[in-house]
C-alpha cells in the first residue's frame, strides 16, 4: 500500500509504503487504511480540513455505479467492498476510486512519460496486463469501467488459458506471472535464466531480462517471443486508436531501449500503416518506483475532473 | 455519389444518386460535384444561402490538416487533391471532409441503429472493412485521422495478405472484396454457391448468404468461418472500448439475425468478460440504402461541432 499526500500540481508533500498484509476482513483493512491517511495528512503538517478528497487506485473490476471493489484475486475476503463509501465515513472527506491501471494510466499522462500527448496508451507489462486509454484529453472508461482492459482481448483465438478464465487474451502470453508459469516448464535446467533465478521453478521475466543482457539464447529468444506478442497488441491498438504514444511498463522499461523497445518499435513498424507508425511514440514508463502515489493522486483528481481537458 | 440536402434534425429535403464515373481528372469531377450540389439546392426550393456548408463524406485515407483526399484506390488520378478547398472555391460554402466509415458511424449513431448510444463501434463490412468509432458522445479521430481504421488491425499475425500491403488484416478475411477472391479458389465447381453466381469465379458474399438460406453446407461452412473472424475483431475492441454498442453493416445487415447475429453474439459472449458482454448490443445497421445521405449530412454536422456532446 502507498500512500501520498499531494496537490494538483504533482507536488507531494508525505508519503509512504507498507505491505499490504490484507487480514482477510475488509472492515479492519478499511479502518487502516484510514488511520494511515489521518497519520500522513499530520505528517505533512495539514489537517483533514485542507484535503479535498481521496483518491484510491486499485485493482479491478471496479463496479462504476457503487463505486465497489468486486472481488480483486489479490485481497482475500473484499467481495463487493463499498471502499468509496466506508473510507469516506472513515475519513470524512470524498473518496474516488479508479482501477489501478487506469490511475497508473492517467499518472504518466500528467506526471510522467506521457506528458504533452493528447492521446496515449499505458501498458502494466506488470505480472498482469493492465492497460488505460487516454484519448482527446479524457480517460476512456467504458460502459462497465472495463475499457483499457487490454490484457484480455483474445490475441489468440481459442489460445492459452489465462487466469481471467478466457482463452488466449493477452496477459497469457505477456503478463509476468503467466510468463513465470511458462518459464517454469520451458527454461532448461542447466541454463542461465535456471542459474540466476535458483532453478527454474523459481525464474520470472526479471532473471530473463538479466540472462538477456549477457547475452544468453535462451533468454534471447523468450524475449523475441514476447516483444513479438507486445507488438501485435500494439499494432492493434494503434491501428482501432492511432493515439501519440503507447506508454509501456514495468517489465519493458525495466529491460530497456536495446531488448524491448528499440525491437518492438521495429515490428509494429512492420505490421501498421507507415502514417500511424511515423511519429507515434513508444515509450517506456517514466514514474518508476513512484508511480503508485502518483496513480492515488490522479484517482483524486480525476474524480473532482481536475484532470478532464475535454 | 450519393447528394443531399437536409438539416440537423436529420430531414432529407432532396436527394440523388449517380454513378461515380470518376473522370480520371479530380478537378472536372470536383466541378461535376459542385454543378450537382447547386442544382439539388435548388431542387429543394433553396438558394446557396440557405446552406450552411458541405459535409462530404469520402473513401480516406485522409490528411486530417490540409482536408485533402490522399490517394483513395477507387478514385483514379485523385492523388492529394484538396477537396475542401477546391469545392468550397465553386460552392462558396463551408465544407467538411470526414472519411465514409466515420461519417457512416455518425450517421447510424445519431439517425439508425446506434441512436442513444453513448459509445459505439460501427463496422461496415461491405467490399471493405471499415471502422468508425464514438466514445464519450464524438467521434474518435486519432492523431493522423486513422483511428477505427480496424480492418488494417492485424487479427492473424503475418498472416493472409491485404490490399493494403500488410498482412493478416481484419479486412483479408471479412472484406467482401478479399472474400470474393477467396471463393473464387475455394468454392466447389458444382455448389450452389458457383450456380447461383454463375460460375465461382464470380461468386461473392451475396451468393454465399443466399446459398446459406437454402442451407447449402459449404455457404454454411463459409460463413461460420466469417462469423468467427468478425466475433474476433468484435471481442477485441469489446475489451479494449467496452462500448454500448457494435453496429454491423451491409454483409451482416443483409445476412440477419439467424445466419450471422445471433451466432457472432454467442461467440463474442464466449471470448469476453461476462461483465462486458452483458448488456453490449451487437445490431445490424439500420439505415441501408440512405446511409450515404446521413454520412454526408453528419460529415458536415460533425464539421460545425452540432454533433459533439463532450
Amino acid at each position: 500500500v502507498a500512500l501520498c499526500v499531494g496537490d494538483d500540481g504533482g507536488r507531494i508533500l508525505a508519503a509512504r509504503r507498507r505491505p499490504t498484509e490484507p487480514s482477510g476482513d475488509p472492515v479492519r483493512d478499511v479502518a487502516r487504511l484510514a488511520e494511515d491517511a489521518r497519520a500522513l495528512v499530520a505528517e505533512a503538517g495539514l489537517t483533514l480540513d485542507a484535503i479535498d478528497g481521496v483518491g484510491v487506485s486499485l485493482p479491478g473490476p471496479l463496479d462504476p455505479k457503487a463505486q465497489r471493489v468486486v472481488n480483486p484475486p489479490n485481497l482475500p475476503g473484499w467481495r463487493d467492498v463499498p471502499v468509496r463509501e466506508r473510507l469516506g465515513e472513515a475519513i470524512g472527506r470524498p473518496v474516488f476510486l479508479e482501477n489501478d491501471a487506469n490511475a497508473a494510466a492517467l499518472a504518466e499522462w500528467r506526471f510522467g512519460a506521457g506528458r504533452g500527448f493528447e492521446s496515449l496508451v499505458y501498458l502494466t507489462l506488470s505480472t498482469g496486463l493492465g492497460g488505460g486509454i487516454v484519448h482527446g484529453g479524457r480517460l476512456l472508461r467504458g460502459r462497465t469501467w472495463s475499457a483499457g482492459e487490454v490484457g484480455h482481448l483474445p490475441l489468440e483465438w481459442n489460445g492459452e488459458p489465462c487466469a481471467c478464465g478466457l482463452r488466449g487474451c493477452a496477459e497469457a502470453y505477456l503478463g509476468g506471472r503467466a510468463w513465470a508459469r511458462r518459464l517454469a516448464h520451458v527454461t532448461p535446467r542447466d541454463s542461465r535464466v535456471a542459474a540466476l533465478a535458483g532453478g527454474r521453478d523459481a525464474a520470472t521475466p526479471v532473471h530473463v531480462v538479466a540472462a538477456a543482457r549477457e547475452g544468453d539464447a535462451f533468454a534471447l529468444a523468450e524475449l523475441d517471443r514476447w516483444n513479438d506478442h507486445l507488438a501485435r497488441v500494439i499494432a492493434i491498438l494503434a491501428m482501432s486508436l492511432d493515439p501519440e504514444a503507447v506508454i509501456l511498463g514495468t517489465i519493458a522499461a525495466a529491460a530497456g531501449e536495446e531488448l524491448v523497445l528499440a525491437p518492438v518499435r521495429e515490428r509494429v513498424r512492420a505490421h501498421v500503416w507507415p502514417r500511424v507508425a511515423d511519429g507515434l511514440a513508444i515509450v517506456p514508463a517514466a514514474l518508476g518506483e513512484r508511480q503508485p502515489y502518483y496513480a492515488g493522486l490522479c484517482a483524486a483528481l480525476a474524480g473532482f475532473g481536475v484532470l478532464d481537458e475535454a
